[in-house]
C-alpha cells in the first residue's frame, strides 16, 4: 500500500499547499467565520472533517453492537435508543486540524486556517445509561467506539476508531446522539448516530457508530496511538490530543475584498463581536487587541447559562479611525490556559489555538 | 483601493495553491462526490460559493423591489411572495469555476476540483409572472438582479449583481425561490429569496435578491462585463460565461486512502454509478471508459422524467482486476457537445468540463 498510501510529511520551505491537501479541503468546509453571528451553527455551515467516505446507512439493517468487557452484551436498533430517557447538550466542537496550515514548516493534510469549528444542540441518550446497562466489568480500561467509515491512512486499513477511558466514558454529558438542532443527523454528521464528547476536539465525536466495545487494556488503534497525538518529532510517542484549548474569533467586522478577506470598514463607531470556548475549563475572561497585539483590553461576555459545553458571545466597542488595524481576540479560562500569539508547533499540526488576527482598513 | 485588492493574475508555474486561494476553499465547498449517491443534495453538501459574507437579513424589514422599465413599480414582502401561486423545479447547479485549479497555468481564485455541484428543489414564484405583473416596457433589454451581498473585487467596491435578457428572464423555469428542499432557504443559500436560472452556471442565481430592475440597455456591472468572461487573454472582451456545460461525474468506487483520495477497490464485479447533467441541452448518452479514456462503452442511463434540469443517474458494469485502473465517464448532449480529455484554457477558470479521472487500485 505504501505507493498510494505515504507516510505523513511536512511540507518543505515555501512549499505551496498542494493539489492532495486541496482535494481534501475541496471535501471538507470550515464555517464561514460570519456564521459566528449564530449561537447554533445552521446546516451546512459547521464544519466538517470526514477522514474516508460519508457511508450511506440503512436503519432498518444497522444496529448498535455493545460488547467486550461487559455483563450484558447489548443490540440496539433506534427505534428502541429513540424510546430510551434522552437529553440535550449544546456542543462547540472544533477540529483538532484547526489553524494546521497557519504552522511553519506546515504539516501536510486537511489544510485548516481557523474556521473549522460549529456549535449544535445533539440529543440522544446518555452513554453512561448505556454503560450502566451493559454492566462494566470490574477489568474495564477503555471503551472502544467504532464506526461504519471505512479507509486506509498511512498504510494501515481501518475502520475509524476512537477510545475513552472508563472515567471520561462515565461522564454525565457523554452522549450517544441521534439529532442534531432536532432534526435526524445528516449523513455527513454520522447518520443515524454519533458519540458526542462535549469538550474534546472532534476527532473523539465518532461518526456512523456501529459498535462500542469494552477492553481491558489501553486501546492502540491508529488513531488514538499513531494519530492525534502532540509530537515535537516523529519518533516519539507523543501526548494524546484531548479537550480543547481556549479560542476566542471575532466576526470580520465591515465588508470583505473578495480574494484577499481583507475587510473594509467605516470610520466611526463598530461594535466587535464574537464567540469564545475552551473545553478544558470554564471561561473566565475575554480580551481584544486593536492595535496587533500591543495593548488588550476585556470584552463584554455573555452568561453561559445552561451551555458549559458551548461557546459565549462577546462584544467589543471600537471606534474605527483611517488606516489600516489589526483585530485580536484571545480567551482564558479557569485553567489559567490563554492563547500564544505564536503556535507552538507539533508535527501533526493538531490544537494551535494561536490568536487570530484580522486585517482591517478603514477607508476615510 | 489597489493595495489590498489586487487584479487577477494566474498562478506562475509550479506555484502551489496560495494562503488566499485556501482562504476561499475553506469557506466555500464542495461536494463529496460520495453524495452522487442521493436524488437530491442533502442540506450541507450542496456546493458554496459566496463571494463575500453571508448577509443577516430580517424577513421583518427585507423586501424585495422590482422597477425600472416597467409600468407598475412593485414592492413585495416575503408574505406576499408566498401566497402567489407557486412552482417547484428541480435543479442541479454548478459553479462556473469548477475545474479551475485543475487548468494550467491556474488562475488564482476560488481552487475548485471537480466538487462544487448540487442538486435541489427549489420552490418559489416565477419569474415570468412577476415581471408580468409590473409590465415590461417596450424599450426593455436587460433585467438585472442586484443582491444583498457587498464587497469589493479587483478594486470595485459593489452589491452582488447580474443580468439575463428578457428573452431569458421570461423563461417558463426561472423562479424567484423561497424554499430548498421544502424548507426555507438556509442563509448560505440566499435566505429569503434567490434566483434560480436552471441549466446556468451558479453565478447566474443571484442569493439574497433584494431589487429587481428593468434597463433599456446592456448591463454593463462587475459580473457580468468584467468577471465571468471565457477569455484567452486579459485585454480581450471575451464572451460570456452563460449555460452549463455537458458534465458526467463517476462516484468513486470501494473506499479511499485518507491523503491521495487514491481509491482501493476489491477484485470483482462492480457496479460503477454516477450523474450526468447539461444546461445547454438534453443528455443523449453517457459513456465510461475503465483504461484512462483508450476505449469508451456507453452507460445505462435514468430517464429524466419530469427534471429536465436535474442531473441524470447512470450505471455501468465493471469487473474488476488486480493492478491499477484510471476510471472516466464523459456526456453527450443533443447539441453534440461533449467533455475534453484537457480543457481548453481561460483566464478565468471558467467552464472547465475535462473529463474526471478516478485513479483505484485493485488489490488481490
Amino acid at each position: 500500500m505504501g505507493e498510494f498510501s505515504q507516510p505523513a510529511r511536512v511540507a518543505d520551505p515555501g512549499e505551496g499547499i498542494s493539489v492532495e491537501e486541496l482535494v481534501l479541503a475541496a471535501r471538507n468546509h470550515g464555517m464561514p467565520l460570519e456564521a459566528l453571528r449564530y449561537d447554533l451553527t445552521p446546516p451546512g455551515l459547521h464544519y466538517l472533517l470526514i477522514h474516508y467516505d460519508i457511508p450511506a446507512l440503512d436503519t432498518r439493517t444497522w444496529r448498535l453492537t455493545v460488547g467486550g468487557r461487559v455483563g450484558q452484551p447489548l443490540t440496539l436498533d433506534l427505534d428502541q435508543l429513540r424510546r430510551r430517557p434522552s437529553k440535550t447538550v449544546r456542543v462547540t466542537m472544533e477540529c483538532a486540524g484547526n489553524g494546521r496550515a497557519r504552522l511553519t514548516p506546515r504539516p501536510v493534510s486537511q489544510p485548516w486556517l481557523v474556521e473549522a469549528v460549529g456549535t449544535a444542540e445533539w440529543t440522544g441518550v446518555p452513554l453512561p445509561d448505556v454503560l450502566d446497562e451493559a454492566g462494566l466489568d470490574p477489568s474495564a480500561v477503555d471503551v472502544v467506539f467504532t464506526g461504519a467509515d471505512h479507509g486506509v491512512e498511512r498504510g494501515v486499513e481501518q475502520d475509524y476508531q476512537r477510545s475513552l477511558s472508563i472515567d471520561d466514558a462515565t461522564r454525565p454529558e457523554m452522549l450517544l446522539a441521534y439529532e442534531m438542532n432536532g432534526t435526524p443527523l445528516l449523513p455527513q454528521h454520522g447518520y443515524p448516530l454519533r458519540l458526542i464528547a462535549p469538550g474534546w476536539y472532534g476527532m473523539a465525536h465518532v461518526k456512523w457508530l456501529r459498535d462500542i466495545s469494552v477492553v481491558d487494556a489501553r486501546f492502540t488503534g491508529y488513531q488514538q496511538a499513531v494519530a492525534y497525538r502532540l509530537r515535537r518529532s516523529a519518533d516519539e510517542p507523543g501526548e494524546p490530543v484531548t479537550r480543547i484549548r481556549p479560542r476566542a474569533l471575532l466576526i470580520p467586522p465591515g465588508y470583505p475584498d473578495f480574494m484577499s478577506r481583507t475587510r473594509i470598514v467605516r470610520p466611526g463607531d463598530h461594535l466587535l463581536e464574537g464567540r469564545a470556548w475552551s473545553g478544558q475549563a470554564p471561561l473566565t475572561a475575554v480580551e481584544v487587541s486593536t492595535d496587533g497585539g500591543l495593548t488588550w483590553q476585556p470584552a463584554t461576555m455573555a452568561e453561559p447559562g445552561d451551555h458549559r459545553w458551548a461557546w459565549q458571545r462577546f462584544t467589543f466597542p471600537w471606534r474605527a479611525t483611517p488606516g489600516q488595524h489589526t483585530l485580536s481576540a484571545r480567551a482564558h479560562d479557569a485553567n489559567r490556559q490563554t492563547q500564544p500569539a505564536e503556535p507552538a508547533w507539533n508535527q501533526g499540526g493538531f490544537a494551535n489555538n494561536a490568536i487570530q488576527r484580522i486585517r482591517a482598513v478603514c477607508l476615510s
